[in-house]
């Protein structure tokens, strides 16, 4: 972390755009250029977005002055700390103030913005978001969600926690569950999404304790939460069609998503050294080359850039630390999407109707 | 599971090769015939190999007199008995008798044969494998072990417990780690393999405290059991070249290679979509037919068809459940390959003496 320091003059300045997002433009592998330029793309695609950056004032005066298109649409917050990928969560929670991702937070809890957007260390992020906003009523430990490449007629599965705890009791997996069908229902426009609790194994009995009794809970909040639970999924049913989202512990889901990215990555190079082989198949490979862009496009990572943090009182969206400008788009308009369907309020709305409801049924 | 009813009349027979495969014939999706079809593919490449089939024996007799390779190389002990995919483990331990699941492990445990190959229920064949054979000394849980697709010089990584037990304590997790040496050195020749802890950042300060525990005993026993221990590994190093041993609880390890199978099988069908989207990728496609083979032989589970049972006195071989010739054959020749090298007994004594070094360093 480097040393902090807060110009705030400006802190009173109203951007008049329906929905304002906050960035963080530091803290990520490609620098503040790389942030900016996403944030001319999405603007350009998006006439009412307006955005709040935070980050070293003079550069992001430069990188701002040299796109056209977001003159008026921007505010800078001078932030001169930076959070790196090596500082640890509880550093940055006692000595954050002044860096870029600090301020970022503090102008969704000022409601200055709607919702908030990092490339940076995601540990940090989550803890900052956690003090900073405070959970959500009904809330133990909130969750990173993100969309998954299945075979869904959406295309994507949603799927958390993975990796804001690498614990969860029953209760906070019936939360996931909670927090994951508003996910789906307002960011992928799905009435009533499926749900599926990762196992071992798809019959009852199978798997740690924890689990059956998730299974109970999340089985009885179905019918008043609006969405049907399938059961157990197991892990090749997250790229499948029999669920549209996953709902496991942050370890699991956290292995998980870097499993598949690992296999992901293992199938393309060897594909791209298969088309190598022979002067038949390099010619192949200039025969194919649309078809799969095509297929690159269907699973790039970057096109569904972004793990929001739910069960907080705002909303944050972590982009991938090595996001391009592509990546930091696809991040603004998750982050805007989210936002202009008042998300937020509805998932808070919906937790606290189930713990009600829960409440009730104990007695 | 259907009634039971076992023919031992040939019990005491021997079969004289130099190494001597048990069989379950049944219980896999394709049928005794695909299982002997294996066999016979697998007599054909290793001259080594004896068998001994356990099913109903008419079917059995006329599927074996069908191969000319397999006549004089194979025993068949009747079993009547089928453990379906449904059963319950408990339910096989007690009822399980007169088998073919059984009779196969029997044969291992009676020293007729070196080592037991199924394709049936992973939870009852554990289930009957752990009762039967029992536990080595020093081993609380036993594991599953798989080969999977890496970056690895040898195109493969070790992972284990896949399944065998959802729970793992830190002792649990050092006795994978030194049977998961113990595999790839004698499965893959690789004389001092690289151990990873598998876990949701590389930091040490991350993860359960289970994780930590482990972290040092597993380091602490690295020069004395001739590994070396890399630390923690993400789910991203599965597929890469920075371990030779994944070392993880059956529930994680279980939901990661399930949800790699389930990534490589959708870009599969990605691909195929792909190639068959215009006439330019389909004349591609006929171009880098022969790349696509090499690239689908690379990842193809059934070359490395079969999770090893590890801690347990004799060697059991898990096929998969869908499993054809082609796969049953791959499990038979890593079956083969452990039981020539004495492999059990190595392990064994390695896990002895690791056992022995842990209660000297507490006195």
């Amino acid at each position: 972390m480097t040393a902090p320091s807060t110009d705030t003059a400006d802190a009173n300045a109203k951007l008049a755009f329906p929905i304002i997002v906050s960035i963080d433009t530091m803290g990520g592998d490609m620098g503040p250029a790389a942030v900016v330029s996403g944030c001319s793309t999405s603007a350009k695609k998006n006439p009412k977005l307006g955005f709040i950056l935070h980050g070293p004032q003079d550069e992001l005066e430069r990188l701002v002055a040299k796109r056209k298109n977001l003159a008026g649409r921007c505010m800078i917050r001078n932030a001169a700390g930076v959070v790196t990928m090596d500082d640890k969560p509880s550093h940055v929670v006692r000595n954050g103030k002044g860096t870029s991702m600090w301020s970022a937070i503090e102008s969704v809890r000022a409601r200055d913005a709607d919702v908030a957007v990092s490339c940076g260390n995601t540990g940090a992020l989550m803890a900052l978001s956690m003090i900073r906003l405070r959970k959500l009523p009904g809330v133990n430990r909130p969750a990173i969600a993100v969309l998954w490449p299945s075979r869904n007629p959406q295309g994507f599965n949603v799927m958390l926690d993975v990796g804001a705890d690498v614990r969860a009791d029953a209760d906070d997996l019936l939360r996931y569950a909670l927090m994951g069908a508003s996910y789906a229902r307002n960011g992928m426009d799905l009435p009533r999404p499926r749900i599926g609790l990762l196992n071992v194994g798809t019959e009852e009995h199978k798997g740690r304790s924890e689990l059956k009794e998730a299974y109970e809970l999340i089985g009885a909040q179905a019918d008043a939460a609006e969405f049907d639970f399938v059961g157990f999924v197991e892990g090749g049913d997250i790229q499948g069609d029999v669920v549209d989202v996953v709902v496991t512990d942050g370890f699991t889901g956290n292995v998980a998503i870097k499993t598949g990215e690992g296999t992901a990555s293992l199938i393309g190079d060897l594909l791209r050294e298969a088309f190598k082989f022979t002067p038949l198949s390099r010619l192949a490979s200039l025969l194919a080359y649309t078809s799969m862009r095509r297929l690159k496009k269907r699973i790039d990572p970057r096109r569904v850039n972004g793990g929001v943090f739910l069960g907080l009182n705002g909303t944050v969206v972590k982009s991938h630390g090595g996001a391009d400008a592509t990546g930091i788009s696809a991040a603004i308009k998750l982050a805007a999407q989210l936002s202009e369907q008042g998300f937020n309020d509805k998932l808070a709305a919906r937790v606290a109707r189930a713990t009600a409801l829960a409440e009730e049924s104990k007695r």
